[in-house]
């Protein structure tokens, strides 16, 4: 066992400022583990000794007699350094701090809690919290928490398949109470509240490692690795509930436990790309949980829908394609065999409407259920029924299970009732794994939750970089400057060269292909457009008055190679707190009308691009909209991926804006760049500007 | 009274299939009539005679000694037809057939129920279902129902201000009772089936004039009107859970009760139009519900958050700006008194977090309140706390009823944990109208539900006409015939004439202004522009190579007003179950890429118009995207006016498509224009062909 599993599994555990005063937090974990039955070595520390609760009480942590795995600090915040000092000293595996008045309260918050960390370090001791409470193993009856929820008569502590971690304490327990209303195999949940030292994502990584465990629930209000993520849910299906998707909720998250904000999108594609469940609130949360404990998987997405109401049954059907899943399409047998046993105002089709005969026809339900199980077509049922009440519904949970015996294949219940209608179905539904949701949508999303944890998971790619690691471009590199970087990496920009006569330009047209755009250098002229300073399309007959009309400007000539028009898109570099992010979208003029991006924590494969492409309307645009020939695609992921690898050395919070890249029916070209270092302002209406001035085609 | 009130406050009900046998649905309404205490006549019939349940029977209608108001009709389908047409001769003022095997069951059944509705029109008695599970009035114990809810001693019926109803009686009674368990006071039930005659939008239309009745909740699978809906939406808060959204749906409800299809979004469009909520499944319909009982009304959008949990605060915080709500800005003076009473590590400002510190410091949570709900800045409270329990909970209940003595204020709570650890806290909250929910999503999403019904009504647009009626295209009308008769109402189309000598093409370019195009009109030939038939911007100096140019294809010259680049739009008009309806949306070479369009049920005001405007991206384009210069919004705006009046009596099913409209600085202009007849089956492919040809721009 490593130190933090002592969170659900300790084999002994102190209590610093245990106490037996009623109302009193210090004295909640030792009546919860003597009334749960928890069967290790309870330590209660109080200076004034004497017994607590009918436990001894040792003075300080150096009078225990063992090096105790777990260690609950429950003094004041003023006293907590100490305390934990003591707990350090005495080789404490991990102390956990309920108390609040650290980073929460304010900057001197702050630095008391950077010296709790400090100590623990130094010791090799792990430290959960501050500001947390604690944490539940059903398995041992570990109740290292003073959560009043465990001081009703309610709440019972079970081993369980399901783990919760939670940044926030309440929310942790309300869910874990949430969960236990509705039947869920909830085993473990720890709470870290300030995360001074082990994050959520420490804990869980140390939960996917545990073969009892189905699933593991987070509630995170900072996502400090994509890394970590990944092996979590790589391991075990994993949902997250992310705070903080707003700019007022990061604000808010940030002042509440120091969360570190990242821009929301960017956790999402994070999520996604870890290949996590990213839900909407607790309920789903849960819903999720529901579905990670049933242990099944669902790789296909034909599901069969089996209703007693036919208005559930439509329900279920539009969630279905709202979720992303199917319809399943039944064998003619499976049909001519419903048919036979459906009433005719039923229907024998999917959605089957068994109707409310199955309350008078015993069996009906059951066989309708055992024909469609067995169709090869159906990978998964939805059995939806409202209000049937009693007998009836422990008679369908019956069936259901009774399914699992012609093929086990995920079954979810959408029952639309009151749960006082049918106090034994919920039970027996519980028991044999069968998730049962209030509305056919939640059931029909659980499904879909199931389908996505199903899926083979995608490891990070790993390939040989196309091409050697660029220089870090100079604070403030100007266009040229950088187009001219890039050109060394071997992408494709369009060659240029500076005449100052006449010949050098007319050799320059040549030079770059016959077709050339002629921009006029003139230090200090910003808008280069409206000056009338940037002319298209120049051949070998117009190069002449093109070059005498842009020397009335004054200063030199740029000649470059003209691209025609093309599919025009946008590829960005970030840095975030989870790593650099690849933008990748619509770009050219479309791009302040249609913000259509998709985004990828860097690194990225060739068919992480691809994905990206099929996520924004770049796709249709490069199959050829409207008749117009299709975009080299090929070249613009290429493109894409060796600007990845030239810039891989690039600090970590850089920004690299390229837009447009054109994407012409062969080959790919960057018209316009731009760079940002770390901790520069950017003038964004100057970068926008400047790309408009740039852009070869007219817009 | 109206008769269909009869079906949750008839004062005598006969019972036709009314028996005794256990087990037997004619049992049921008789069995729960008696037991919930109903105080009105009942008059079970059975051709036996004897008596039923202690009560004398009837051998048939004829012998019942008055003229009933409600009649239940519970005989196999076969009989059906004989027992309503006694109804309709002892004067039965509602008859509901509760008997399935109809409509739903084949073209028999449906023949059968036509010969239903056909008895009962006769008489002037109205008939509900068949196929249903009829209906309940709480006030005076009205239990014209054999749902099995009624049967468990869990259920209560009551008086109370929500009223349901649900074309699926299954479905509607599972709600009713999830409504019961969460203490939402459900006092009208009523379940629809069929609609052979009766729909659900004519009881609401009905419940909707009731003057105890808060809300009004309904299930459908079709909308047949979107005037009846904005009478009702007009009277009650309105919530729709609509089922169909998806094809696949749309066909199951059809094959369940015949429901008319309309595409999903002109019913999304109708809902809002007619200032209804539409909800996602039965939970949110309840939300609804709940936040209608509460019967207070939210106009502005600030709204503050009152935690225990600083986690269920930062995901109120999200949730706000989801639901397009504000996290109110607090006075000064509000901070400074909260910063007195909350822990340091806690957080005054909103979302304001009281910390946990509510269960040791009785009354804090109280303070808090009465200061917020005293800050004019703030229009609505959400209180959020999770893992309390028990006396901790019926404090704050407390707290939240005690603050409406301050300000009385929209409230909601968003309580996450089990429902056991404080059963009377859901209590206290019922009891003072004080919407519970168990996340702070859900919280917040009724407050949204709360502000959108809480909004003055719009009233339909109604103005005088802007031109009179054209008359209907012929079938099969030519672009150059159709956009002749829109000119004709004074609908901006660039004028046009056909020349035949380079005379006649010279005198039309100066005519349409001295700018054109030439297109070569020659029969037969389809692709114009592949064929180099169209030339854009000719002026004078150009017009003769142009005509001689298009001259060597054969035919004639059409010369056309040259119409610059501006902004493309597009305007549709086509029909729908729910009338006629009106897209406008990004058009041009857009129109593939960014599919964008808002949908309007006419007729409209400009008001509408521009909101719609307003819901695209043109609103952003017509501002001027990139520097571009703005574009006539106001021409753009009349032109839709005008164009739906003069299209006003053309065939409800006949669709219009102009695409696109050219949006200048100064003007718009129609520059190309499709009619398809009613019934007609559209080549969509050709129709965008002929947009691209005749398009005068470059795309």
């Amino acid at each position: 066992m490593t130190s933090l599993a002592a969170l659900w599994s300790a084999e002994s555990i102190a209590i610093i400022g245990a106490t037996e005063r009623a109302g009193a937090m210090g004295r909640l974990p030792l009546d919860y583990l003597q009334r749960f039955g928890y069967q290790g070595k309870i330590y209660p520390v109080n200076p004034k000794g004497g017994t607590v609760l009918g436990l001894d009480a040792f003075s300080s942590m150096a009078e225990v007699p063992e090096r105790v795995e777990l260690a609950l600090i429950m003094v004041p915040a003023a006293a907590v350094a100490q305390a934990v000092r003591d707990c350090a000293n005495a080789g404490v595996g991990v102390a956990v701090v309920m108390s609040s008045g650290f980073a929460e309260a304010g900057d001197a918050g702050a630095l008391a809690q950077a010296d709790l960390v400090m100590i623990a370090r130094t010791s090799g001791m792990r430290l959960v919290g501050p500001n947390c409470i604690g944490s539940v193993g059903g398995k041992k009856k570990v109740l290292a928490t003073f959560s009043p929820v465990f001081g009703s008569d309610s709440t019972r502590v079970e081993a369980g398949s399901l783990a919760l971690v939670s940044q926030s304490g309440a929310l942790g327990y309300g869910t874990y109470s949430l969960a236990q209303e509705r039947g869920l195999p909830m085993g473990i949940a720890v709470t870290t509240g300030n995360e001074a030292d082990v994050t959520a994502l420490e804990v869980a990584t140390e939960i996917s490692h545990d073969d009892s465990v189905s699933g593991v629930l987070l509630y995170l209000e900072g996502l400090e690795s994509v890394d970590a993520l990944r092996g979590i849910a790589s391991r075990k299906p994993t949902a997250i509930l992310k705070a903080g998707r707003s700019t007022a909720g990061a604000a808010a998250a940030a002042s509440h436990t120091g969360a570190l904000a990242s821009e929301d999108r960017v956790v999402d594609a994070a999520i996604k790309a870890a290949g996590a469940i990213r839900v909407n609130d607790v309920e789903h949360l849960l819903d999720a949980g529901a579905a990670f404990a049933s242990e099944r998987t669902l790789v296909g997405k034909r599901v069969a829908i089996v209703t007693t109401s036919g208005g559930s049954g439509i329900l279920a059907v539009d969630a279905l394609e709202a979720e992303g899943l199917e319809l399943a399409s039944f064998d003619p047998k499976t049909i001519a065999a419903l048919e036979e046993v459906i009433p005719a105002y039923g229907n024998a089709t999917n959605p089957v409407d068994v109707t409310a005969a199955v309350m008078s026809e015993p069996g009906l339900f059951e066989k309708c259920l055992a024909l469609v199980a067995a169709d090869p077509h159906v990978d998964a049922i939805v059995a939806c029924f409202c209000v049937l009440t009693g007998n009836d519904v422990e008679k369908i949970a019956h069936a259901l299970v009774a399914t699992r015996k012609v093929r086990d294949l995920p079954i979810v219940v959408a029952r639309t009732g009151a749960a006082a209608l049918a106090p034994q179905g919920a039970t027996l539904l519980n028991a044999a794994q069968i998730p049962a949701f209030p509305t056919p949508e939640r059931a029909v999303r659980s499904l879909s939750i199931l389908h996505t944890v199903s899926q083979p998971k995608r490891t990070n790619a790993v390939r040989p970089p196309l091409c050697a690691p660029l220089a870090t471009p100079t604070v403030g590199a100007n266009e040229i400057e950088l187009k001219s970087a890039l050109a060394s990496a071997g992408l494709p920009i369009p060659e240029s060269l500076l005449a100052t006569t006449l010949d050098e330009a007319l050799a320059g047209v040549t030079r770059v292909g016959g077709r050339a755009v002629f921009k006029a250098v003139v230090p200090g002229l910003l808008h280069k457009s409206d000056a009338g300073g940037v002319l298209l399309d120049i051949g070998a007959d117009s190069a002449e008055d093109a070059f005498h009309q842009l020397k009335k400007l004054g200063g030199d000539i740029l000649v470059e190679r003209f691209v025609p028009k093309g599919v025009e898109a946008l590829v960005g570099i970030t840095g975030s707190a989870l790593g650099r992010v690849l933008t990748v979208g619509v770009g050219g003029v479309l791009t302040e009308i249609i913000s259509d991006v998709a985004l990828h924590l860097l690194p990225v494969s060739a068919d992480d691009v691809n994905a990206m492409i099929d996520q924004t309307r770049l796709a249709k645009l490069f199959a050829g909209a409207r008749g117009a020939s299709a975009a080299d695609r090929e070249a613009f992921v290429h493109l894409i991926l060796r600007l990845a690898d030239a810039t891989r050395d690039w600090p970590a919070m850089s920004e690299l804006d390229i837009n447009p890249v054109t994407v012409l029916s062969d080959g790919a070209w960057i018209l316009d760049a731009a760079y940002v270092a770390p901790g520069t302002q950017v003038d964004h209406s100057q970068v926008e500007h400047s790309q408009v001035e740039h852009s070869q085609v007219e817009h």
